[in-house]
């Protein structure tokens, strides 16, 4: 990428995520429903750290923090960076205010600007990373905003519905044929370390679902009974399901017998056509084994995906659970330094997720994207596409 | 009290609340630290909602409320009005935003208007209920404020610190003869429900301090290891204090060997000639038992205020724990209807404070007022007043 | 009391110990059902520890501990005799063993022998403390068996059911006129240190009920709604309530439309005239509401009892809940060393009962007896009696 | 198998769990020392019960139960079975006796004597499978009991300590140069279904260790800080770390400088020379990475196994963790009807451990087999073997 168009991305992602912002208010952008997620105006604060930080600190003659106490409070998880925040206690953060943090990020851009002139190779890995940071943050932002509004007896609106898909095709299912294959990145474009090094999997016969389990079907599984029968159910998955009480999606809710879903729009009827959103991988797995298929794993996803004809939906609606746990590649190595901390350290009890939502930005994900949450975790743009043996 | 005195003490209770919330933001007034403690636009909707619920709703003819959510949304604890937005989860209400809840506040302010013209007597009593009680939430408007801004590594001001009152007298002690004596309230004045009836009492005879305990006396505790050995504590007091890992008061800091206090006006050097606030029962307890003393019983202190000649610091400094717990009085009948929750449902496990402090509105305290919190409260104006056999 | 006497006492108390472990294995009486419940071994060892440590090893010449592990085993909460093993832990001892358990109590009374052939007045005092001790872990012995008991779905019965009493009687009121009277123990005769010192109270006049309130009374409460309405409890007892799922008495229990109550005699129906035990604070005060009383205070109580003429079932049935917070006696004192921590230090948030129940040992109790336990606990032989205003 | 040597193992299994439980006392054997340990009583049932349910229920002629109570009680987690006791609260049941439990078993194996002599083809898979199932509990009988007299401050031993090993041979590493290669359970005898289907894998080439990790080595890591430093630990693993205060594996002990550990043999000084024993997968983890190498993944261990020369303690010391979290193999099947519930339900968020341990029984793993617990379990004999890219 050239300087100016470099600059130019760079500014692109960063109004993005302002105009993310600006139909909340700075009530909406302080509070922090749950430790899980975080406030708005954290998500400004520390997409802006991040720059400041990694690029910034190195780059700038003179490099003088904005602010030194946001050093702590707006490192994540960064312990070679030093001191954090505590995650839970971010919606304290009544102070700084929404206007000084979003005088952080107009004081980071204008120096940034300077940089973005003339950047070295070093610098634009690390610019990139932080581009890519701030997109995932973008998608994040929606998601912990969604459920903010969730809790509130209110049931605001953040903004328009997405229109409505029409009725969806009937489900296909693709086979493959397996064998020795690859996945993994390789190649000129971006990529997060945890998605390399490309490697040779061996994979069994399989077929994939063409099209993601729709609203409709799901009501179809609990209709047919399926929160009230462990059989479909992973042990720890029914242990969960009681704990919690759930007996549909987070935000399904009933109403004089019909169901109706809490969205970004608002409370709105159920669309049975539209694909399922916001499950947990318990949930996910216990439909599959009721509808008679099994979840796909990462490697047989990935490799469908770059043979993808006749498959829909793959990055446009909701993030698909593989049944893949999430573990490094053969050979992985992480970063050298703070950045080595993006991803490995993340790699255990949490379950892969690929494709992308509604929500994520344009151009951010890719076939080789590897996402990753808790199996609890239901405030995601998460849904299903089935596999089967063959 | 004529109607125009009646509207203008309305007008000032309710201004005066509006400007303990001026030198705060949108965002400052919607979270909440902890669920003990409300948001400032949370004081704000709920003061409002009690003039509409309790006065409106049954005086204004044609009553419509502002906003039907806000009845749920606003009560705090009253079954008989209906449901209740739960109480921790107060700091999640984004929305209604504080601009909507000040123009709650102006309607119903316009609204009294007209009633306030031509009072009954029966509103005479509710409009005077209403008004103490939003003077009550005055203070915990500034408790709660000082508990959140303790949690932000910035430690912000909420305004100027008051001026210092200088060294303190020396500790007197003043002896009361005991007897037959009486307590409650009597007369015109107003008072809570809890506050009756007066009764009679027997005291043996008593010695009060004549001061409060000072950060310099409680500063000598610690240093003697009043911390560390559990025979000073109460075996309840000694779990709490282990298990929350105390060894100093709530808002205090070690800094370098010396103390520093959290407070309304940020951190500051611990001024040894204060009076100690933001102390728990248990740590009162322990302290009087440290100084060869204990706490004083209610009808004891009540006594005392009533012959106050030589006691300083009733009400200005500190509100003072007592010994005794929050039980009706002899013959006490709660309100009927829905005002009768005020105050006799908390009686069981709470522990009397009186006095009043330098939060306490002026003219809001007397020698009958009862406050009462949990033992293991700090974040309120809590101080001590020794007592003593004879 | 002579020598002969009190060695004869002694022996009494010490083998009804005994007695009430004989119908249990060894496995019944290692285990620990819930924190606030000990193992009947730990009732061994610790009534054991008390005479050993608190009288062999001060009059004992050459003492030596019979294991030196079980100072710290066995001992409850003295901190001023040393460590002690945590009280949620005592259920993991299956070492020592029962038998050898048993052997320290054989030893121990065997060493206390040479002793009580010539106590001197201290060790009488002592001896007499250890003894009323060892009665007051004969009900706790039988309380906590009853609770391990209940937990088990096999629903095994420790003994024989006590024979009904018969139809109560119709429930009176008695009329106490007030006035300044006395509470509080004097005289020769042993107490614990919280009945002292006598001394003067003002009482309002007052009734209190002839009778105790029965299962069949409680049962009306229930079918009236009791548990259904908010209106008759404490706000915290509805909390408790609500978070506990409580629809009824801890050990009723609903099969085909008629209670049945779980005792120490197993599974029986309920029997209507019976007395109520094993309710909370909460649901005693609850209760009261409903029936338009409240509860006595406990010099109301203690007032009465020792004017009882018409006053049934004072010390035979149940404990009954008074509306006093257990606090010291104005001129209360502890005793010197150890010992001191026998009852001081648990003066807070807990309620006193008055009276006795079919578990108290013959003899333990008294008219100024103090029992005390949170509002919270209902696995006691605790039951209501009945208060009201003239 | 024929009939006679079918016999013959069921004894010799069924033997061999009663002298494992012959050092213990009935009150040993009936506590439960937290949620994921069983009393050993309860394992006695439980596998008893495996053989009446799945064996005696369908192939004995006018089966009844030796109880019709012990169905509920000793039913782990079949909910295709019916009702179960909660896991938890295992450790309350000190009725049924440990007599009786004992009973239990002698009168189903005295059944079990008559099928045992004409075993149709079901009936020998069914048997196989409980008696495999009991192996897994006679392991699960020692790591309960260690972790049980672990918690007592008497720290009593269960039997005599095995022969130490004695200094291990240096630590080498075997080269596999990977390819496609087959894993999983195939030909005659037996396996558990979570072994199957066996199917083809592609490994990158690797390295793995000749020798487990020792005390020594794990106590250099220690002593370099490992404990100190988050860049050695998974995220999840640091905050576990933290939050349960862990600075040493579960049963080390420090006294004096020097490390003691507390084994079935009880407290004795640490061999640096035997393999390190009882750490969780974070610990293992956070070595591997310390040590600069990884844990292997469970085909990379499978694989080695099976070309093992050079390789020493696969089977015999202590469960080797792997970095692969326990999922269903390529066309897994669980079983039909209750059996079904035996593995499958299980997979997700643990971690597949491989090898044995001491407490294995002889002859009860194999190459192919697949232990699994989640990565906080430390109370196993579980190891590490380390692995590394080539």
């Amino acid at each position: 990428m050239n300087p100016s168009a470099l600059a130019e991305t760079y500014h692109g992602v960063r109004q993005r995520t302002l105009a993310l912002a600006s139909p909340l208010s700075a009530e909406d952008c302080c509070v922090q429903s749950m430790p899980d997620a975080s406030p708005t105006k954290w998500h400004l604060g520390h997409t802006t750290w991040f720059f400041e930080t990694f690029v910034l600190e190195r780059w700038e003659p003179d490099f003088k923090p904005f602010d030194p106490a946001f050093r702590v409070l707006f490192n994540s998880y960064y312990n070679a960076v030093g001191d954090k925040h505590p995650r839970p206690q971010r919606g304290l953060l009544t102070r700084p205010g929404l206007e000084r943090v979003l005088a952080y990020r107009a004081d980071v851009d204008r120096r940034m600007q300077a940089l973005l002139a003339a950047p070295d190779g070093a610098l634009t890995v690390l610019l990139q990373l932080g581009l890519q940071h701030e997109q995932q943050h973008q998608e994040l932002l929606l998601t912990d905003i969604q459920h903010l509004f969730s809790r509130n007896p209110l049931a605001p609106a953040y903004g328009e519905e997405l229109p409505s898909s029409g009725t969806p095709p009937e489900l296909g299912w693709h086979v493959f044929a397996g064998g020795v294959t690859e996945i993994g990145h390789t190649g000129e474009g971006f990529c997060f370390d945890n998605e390399t090094p490309r490697h040779r999997v061996f994979l069994q016969p399989y077929q994939l679902a063409s099209r993601l389990v729709t609203n409709g079907d799901y009501a179809a599984f609990i209709a047919a009974g399926g929160y009230a029968d462990p059989v479909f159910w992973l042990a720890e998955g029914w242990d969960w399901r009681v704990s919690q009480g759930r007996t549909h999606p987070l935000y399904w809710r009933e109403s004089n017998g019909a169901w109706q879903e809490f969205t970004l729009a608002g409370l709105v009827a159920l669309n049975p056509h539209l694909p399922l959103k916001h499950v947990s991988y318990y949930e996910a797995d216990a439909y599959a084994r009721w509808a008679d298929a099994r979840l796909p794993t990462e490697a047989e996803w990935e490799h469908a995906a770059g043979n993808a004809e006749g498959l829909s939906q793959l990055f446009t609606e909701a993030w698909q659970w593989t049944s893949s746990s999430y573990a490094p590649y053969p050979g992985f190595r992480a970063g050298a330094g703070a950045v080595g901390e993006y991803n490995g350290k993340f790699m255990v009890n949490q379950y892969v997720l690929r494709g992308g939502s509604r929500a994520t930005p344009a151009g951010h994900s890719r076939p080789t994207y590897r996402n990753f949450f808790p199996a609890a975790a239901c405030w995601q743009f998460s849904g299903i596409r089935l596999a089967r043996d063959v």
